[in-house]
C-alpha cells in the first residue's frame, strides 16, 4: 500500500512538473487577437523598467496595441515578427510611427528592419530575455522566440496547436519544417507553453508535451508528414499578394490596405 | 541619492505588486474563444486530481472543449455559467451528454441546472476554490467567480475590458450593475486579473487596477453612468429569442441551433 501511494505521489509530481511553469511576478504577458486573419499578437514587458516588446503585431490593430502600451505605462522597445507573414500586413511600420520602437525580424526573412537577428541572438527587455531559434520550413526566415525562465515559446507558423504552417508558398519546405519542430521545439522541456501566430478554432495555447503526443501531423514520421503536406490542396492565400510586398518593408504606413 | 534610490525601489515594488500574481504551479488555465459571439470560455483544472471546470462554454464548441479535457487528461466536474446568456447557446447541456459533469448556475438566473449557487457559495475542483459574488445588473442572476490564491476573477458580462454588459434587456438595470462593479469587483486587490465573457477588439484580459483607472463608463459617477447606458441605442440582440429559452434549460442538446 505504501509503495502504491509512493508511486501515485511520484506520478502526480511528474504530472505537475509537466503541466505548469508559472510566470515570474515581474513579467507582463498579454495575448491579443485579430479575428480577420486569426492572428495572435503578444505583448511582453518587464514590470520594473516598463520595457515592452510586441510579437507579430497586425496593421489594423497597431493603434489598439499602442493604446494598451500607454494604458499599462509601457515603453515599446521592439515590434518584432516571427516571419514575413503572407496573411496579414504587419503592424511594425505603423507602430514605429506611433512610438520610438525598432522593428526586428530575422536576417533570413529577406525583409527590411532596424534590427536583423539570427540563431544564437537574443532579444532583451528589462531583465527579461528571449532566445532566438531558427525554425525555417514555413518560410526560410521563420524564428521561434523562447524564454527559459518563463517556460514559453512563440512558434509563429512553424508549429500551430495540433497543426503547423503551410509549406506550399514563399520558400515553404515540409522536410525543413519537420526538422525545425523536432530538433528545436520538441527538444524544449515538456511543460513549455507554446504560443502560435494563429489558431482557427479558438484555442489560445498548447505545450511541448501536448504537441509531441497529439499533433496529428508532427507525430508522424518524416515521409508520412511530407505526404500529408503535399496533399493538403489548400486555396491560394487571399492576402499574399498584398501582404508579402508590404511585409518586406515592415508594413510601412504608406502601404496601408484599401 | 540614497533617498532617491529608495523611493525608486519603493515605486518599482509598488508597480510590481500591482502588475502580477503568478498562477500556482498546480493550476491549469486555458482561455478559449468563439469568434461568432466573441465569447470567452475558460477551462480551469487541478494538476493533481485532474478535476476541471468550464466557465461559459458555447454550444458549438462543446466537442472542442470536451476534446481538450481528454487531451489534458482532465475530468470535467462542472460546466458552469456566469449568467443566462442572450447572445449564444450554452454548451453545458451538450457537455453533460459528453461527460459526467454537472451544470451549475446562480439561483437568481432562473435557469435550470444540477446545482444552483449564490453569494457566499464556492465551487471547488481539486484543492482549488472559486468564491461566488452576486454581481447583478446585466441580468439578475449574474455572478463573478473569484480565486484569491490565483488572483483572478471571471466577471461574465458585468465588467468587460474598458466596457460593461448591456442593461437594456432581460432584467438589466444600470444602477444595479454600477453598484456590483464598484462594491464587489473594484474592491478586489488591484493586481487581480479579470477575465470577461466577451471582448470585441481582440483583448483577452484586464486587471482591477486598469478598469478602475481606464474604464470609460465605470470611472464615471452613478448619474453619468446611467445616462451613458440609457443612450447606447443598441440594436435588438439577434440571438436573444433563440438563446434565452435554450439557456433556461442549460442549452440542452435537443434545442440545437439550426
Amino acid at each position: 500500500m505504501f509503495a502504491v501511494r509512493n508511486a501515485r505521489n511520484f506520478c502526480n509530481k511528474l504530472s505537475t512538473m509537466k503541466d505548469q511553469i508559472p510566470f515570474s511576478s515581474d513579467f507582463i504577458f498579454r495575448q491579443l487577437f485579430d479575428t480577420t486573419s486569426s492572428t495572435y499578437t503578444y505583448l511582453l514587458a518587464d514590470t520594473d523598467t516598463r520595457e515592452a516588446v510586441l510579437i507579430d503585431p497586425v496593421f489594423e490593430h497597431a493603434e489598439r496595441d499602442f493604446q494598451l502600451c500607454k494604458d499599462l505605462n509601457l515603453k515599446l522597445k521592439y515590434a518584432m515578427n516571427t516571419h514575413m507573414h503572407a496573411d496579414h500586413i504587419t503592424g511594425t511600420g505603423f507602430l514605429k510611427k506611433l512610438t520610438n520602437c525598432k522593428s526586428l525580424i530575422s536576417k533570413a526573412s529577406g525583409a527590411d528592419a532596424d534590427i536583423h537577428v539570427d540563431e544564437s541572438d537574443a532579444v532583451t527587455f528589462g531583465r527579461h530575455k528571449l532566445q532566438i531559434f531558427a525554425t525555417p520550413g514555413h518560410t526560410n526566415g521563420c524564428i521561434t522566440y523562447y524564454s527559459t525562465e518563463q517556460g514559453i515559446a512563440f512558434t509563429g507558423d512553424t508549429l500551430l496547436i495540433r497543426g503547423c504552417g503551410r509549406t506550399d508558398f514563399q520558400e515553404g519546405n515540409s522536410e525543413t519544417l519537420y526538422h525545425s519542430v523536432h530538433k528545436k521545439i520538441f527538444t524544449l522541456p515538456p511543460a513549455t507553453k507554446l504560443y502560435p501566430a494563429h489558431d482557427y478554432k479558438g484555442l489560445t495555447s498548447t505545450t511541448v508535451d501536448e504537441e509531441k503526443r497529439l499533433n496529428p501531423r508532427l507525430t508522424k514520421n518524416l515521409q508520412e508528414f511530407v505526404k500529408i503536406m503535399d496533399n493538403l490542396n489548400l486555396p491560394y492565400p487571399k492576402m499574399i499578394d498584398k501582404a508579402v510586398p508590404a511585409n518586406k518593408v515592415c508594413g510601412v504606413f504608406e502601404l496601408s490596405p484599401q
